[in-house]
């Protein structure tokens, strides 16, 4: 079986994508998520350094000037952006790594590693669903849900750029979907075949 | 969830792959193995129509004069063919397929649905294992046993034909990732974006 898979996985605001990479990586073995650096304000028990790297924003423009991010994009009003140096040690020890990114830093991977990239998008069952949802995280005020309603309608026209599509009807059933595409990726003959070691050339 | 896939399944002699295939069609929905024609006698316990639809020679030959197979093989001296009409039907109600075929057969069905076949081999651990679990069925003579292994050998270097190698260490772990291979193929957004079904233009 082989490893060293890069799975880029974006969904829109609301959809359960964090819950369900949670638990798939916690079902599996060998795979790690790629913690990225963000300077949105950490929500209620998000830790430092597992959920993202939390830092201010005179600090990431300064780490994207150095050219230290893989790819990087402004959500919501927040920079995201994964660091190559983090990518690279996972990807050193031969681990499957999951990418958690929007859809701007999905088409940024997907220009530098085109093939080698399994590109995963998650969507909700339909925008109506995804509406309440975001309205039940009471967290939130009705025009940020506007906003990222209006954000996710817009994101899903990316849909195309992706290799497969999960559909989060209820978390148990994307988890188990998602485990199958690594489990069925780690099987591609292609990669058997070359042997060939995910090689992040920067 | 988009079904109306091609599975293709290929294994040398010996590697498990009816025990593998039988289980995973038990385990799933709308997935349907394609029953082919042989002129093999049959096995202990291989059923008419269940198994293969059981044919003289004559038969088989004026079948295929016919242009009744979409693909048709000799393979240890007896004759398999996958008729048309047996997928169309199956194809028509929507269903995903499993054939069941050879090398041969297999290159056959690339030539003619290339796009619409997720073609997979079933190997063993190794050829000294193969020989192993071939030597443990004591119904076949020495000769046979040799002659089968040495077509696992030449079958092996067509591995790069296939989309997915499964290595059938345990029949769990293979029934395992046949599962999640499906599954993943029902999540494809090719599929899911261009909604065509299975088109078996003969």
């Amino acid at each position: 079986m082989y490893h060293g898979n890069l799975f880029i996985i974006s969904a829109p605001s609301g959809t359960g994508k964090t819950t369900i990479l949670k638990k798939t990586i916690a079902a599996m073995k060998e795979i790690v998520f790629s913690v990225s650096h963000t300077t949105r304000t950490p929500r209620a028990g998000e830790q430092e350094g597992v959920d993202y790297f939390f830092i201010d924003k005179d600090v990431f423009l300064s780490m994207e000037q150095q050219g230290l991010f893989l790819e990087w994009a402004e959500v919501h009003g927040n920079l995201y952006g994964t660091s190559r140096s983090t990518i690279q040690a996972e990807a050193e020890k031969g681990l499957d790594i999951i990418l958690d990114i929007d859809v701007q830093g999905a088409r940024q991977v997907n220009e530098k590693f085109k093939d080698k990239g399994v590109f995963i998008f998650i969507a909700p069952p339909s925008l109506e669903e995804l509406a309440r949802r975001l309205a039940g995280r009471s967290t939130e005020a009705e025009a940020i849900i506007a906003t990222r309603l209006a954000n996710a309608k817009e994101e899903m026209k990316s849909i195309d750029d992706y290799d497969y599509v999960i559909v989060n009807d209820t978390v148990e059933q994307a988890v188990e979907v998602l485990k199958s595409i690594i489990i069925a990726e780690r099987s591609r003959t292609r990669r058997d075949l070359s042997g060939e070691p995910l090689n992040l050339v920067f």
